[in-house]
């Protein structure tokens, strides 16, 4: 009987997340609120399949006034009660042309992967303190690990690096600061999977598979996740493309 | 016979390295551009004992016009010659009174710290690249370290460690791209100062010291300190405070 809510679920894993929580029974999942800048087919479709379990909820990560907006709209809806599962999902992976000294997308970069991230945890952190699960994901990327670095210089996308990597350090703030009260804030890996910002089919898992696995970490107890980097745990893929084997990533 | 740019020169770190470069022989520091975005009266005293040696240029870290307009000024006193150093010292630790939810300041940290950095380094590359030495050291501390969040959990300002720990992924990123053409691109840790940041006597190091054993790291050759991030080495020190030791922080 758990309530979540979603950024970024216009399509790719926000949207194959809320699809995936849609389809499970609703004494595991009572509501979703799915949230997105704009206004996406394929979403309004899950919802409407949904017999009002996937609520709809405008919110643009970059805009705090937005946030404050969904945010009161949410405590409206839950009533008396909290909001269990907040997901941190919308984000950007940007490039440069020529290297880290061409970049000229960072500050956007930390407005959407950063700040956006900052801004809604700190407008829902009232509703999830009176929640029972008290769990907040930060979906991120090995890509985004300074002690991997070396080994994914190939992808020339420093922006991204660089935006995750701080993703990484506020997730360990917010970690230590709310450990104590029960909750769990993790910076978790859904792996490569094949979206518009994955690059499509070359990836590795379908969106499905990685919205599977990474509830998988999503339901762990909290002590376990909170203030740690997990890699989703696949089948068949631990030792294959970036290999998904549930362990933690290194800052 | 090097010549360096320093930003943040009015007070503090950056006033103490301009000081010790301008104490060492002319065989070895040919010319330092000490940069400030306002006036110093201590820096101007500097300038004025060092027979030319020290010039002051004004350069607002957070301001690209500012910036390029000090570029070329640093390019035409340097006629033929490339710059050989670079170190980005700038930098504001900004404090919140309730804890990571109640930050607003991040924003503001990463202009300074992080895209100040990016802004300077961009512009001032091309002098480096023609340069002799290709060093370029981010002042940095062990705070933005992620790995050591939870022993520093105590300092109330997770704007401060989260920008430093986004310096850190970019200093990473400047080291990949440009290791090659022989640069060094350092997060250097100079250790905890007396100065107006570091919050005055409680501090370990005078900013005399720190500035001395940070040049000594700066001098190093460029393949040891490459995209690393060492902590300064002072004798008496190594097991004492936060540890001056030399050794490389985890990210
Ligand atoms: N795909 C991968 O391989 C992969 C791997 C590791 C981590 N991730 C992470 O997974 C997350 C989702 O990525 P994805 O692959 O699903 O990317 P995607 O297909 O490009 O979708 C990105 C989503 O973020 C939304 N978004 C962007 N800016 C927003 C804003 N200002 N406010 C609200 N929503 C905004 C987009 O909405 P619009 O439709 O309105 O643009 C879209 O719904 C990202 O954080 C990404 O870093 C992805
Ligand atoms: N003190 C420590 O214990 C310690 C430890 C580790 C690392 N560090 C690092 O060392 C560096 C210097 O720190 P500090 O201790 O010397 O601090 P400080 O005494 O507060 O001096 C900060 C310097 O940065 C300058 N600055 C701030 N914003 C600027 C901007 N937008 N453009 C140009 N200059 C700007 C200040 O200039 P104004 O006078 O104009 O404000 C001042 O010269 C920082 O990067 C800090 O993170 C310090």
């Amino acid at each position: 009987m758990a309530s979540f809510l979603i950024t970024g679920c216009s399509r790719g894993f926000g949207l194959a997340l809320t699809r995936e929580l849609a389809s499970r029974p609703v004494s595991e999942v009572s509501k979703v609120f799915a949230t997105a800048r704009g206004d996406s087919p394929a979403l309004i479709e899950v919802a409407k399949a949904s017999s009002g379990r996937v609520e709809l909820i405008k919110l643009d990560v970059t805009d705090q006034a937005s946030i404050k907006k969904a945010a009161v709209e949410v405590q409206g809806k839950l009533g008396d009660k909290g909001l269990d599962v907040l997901i941190n999902n919308a984000g950007v992976c940007q490039y440069v042309s020529a290297g880290v000294k061409s970049m000229d997308n960072l500050q956007d970069s930390f407005n959407i992967n950063v700040m956006g991230v900052h801004w809604t945890t700190q407008a829902f952190l009232p509703l999830l303190q009176k929640g029972n699960l008290k769990k907040v994901a930060n979906i991120t990327t090995n890509f985004g690990s300074i002690s991997l670095a070396p080994a994914v210089h190939y992808l020339p996308a420093p922006a991204y690096k660089i935006s995750k990597a701080a993703l990484h350090a506020l997730t360990v703030q917010y970690a230590l600061d709310h450990g104590d009260e029960g909750f769990s804030f993790v910076a978790l890996c859904p792996g490569w999977l094949k979206t518009e910002l994955g690059g499509g089919d070359m990836a590795d898992l379908t969106p499905e598979v990685g919205a599977k696995a990474s509830l998988d970490i999503i339901f762990k107890p909290n002590s376990e996740t909170n203030g740690k980097m997990p890699k989703v745990l696949v089948k068949g893929w631990e030792t294959k493309g970036h290999c998904y084997d549930g362990t933690n990533v290194p800052w």
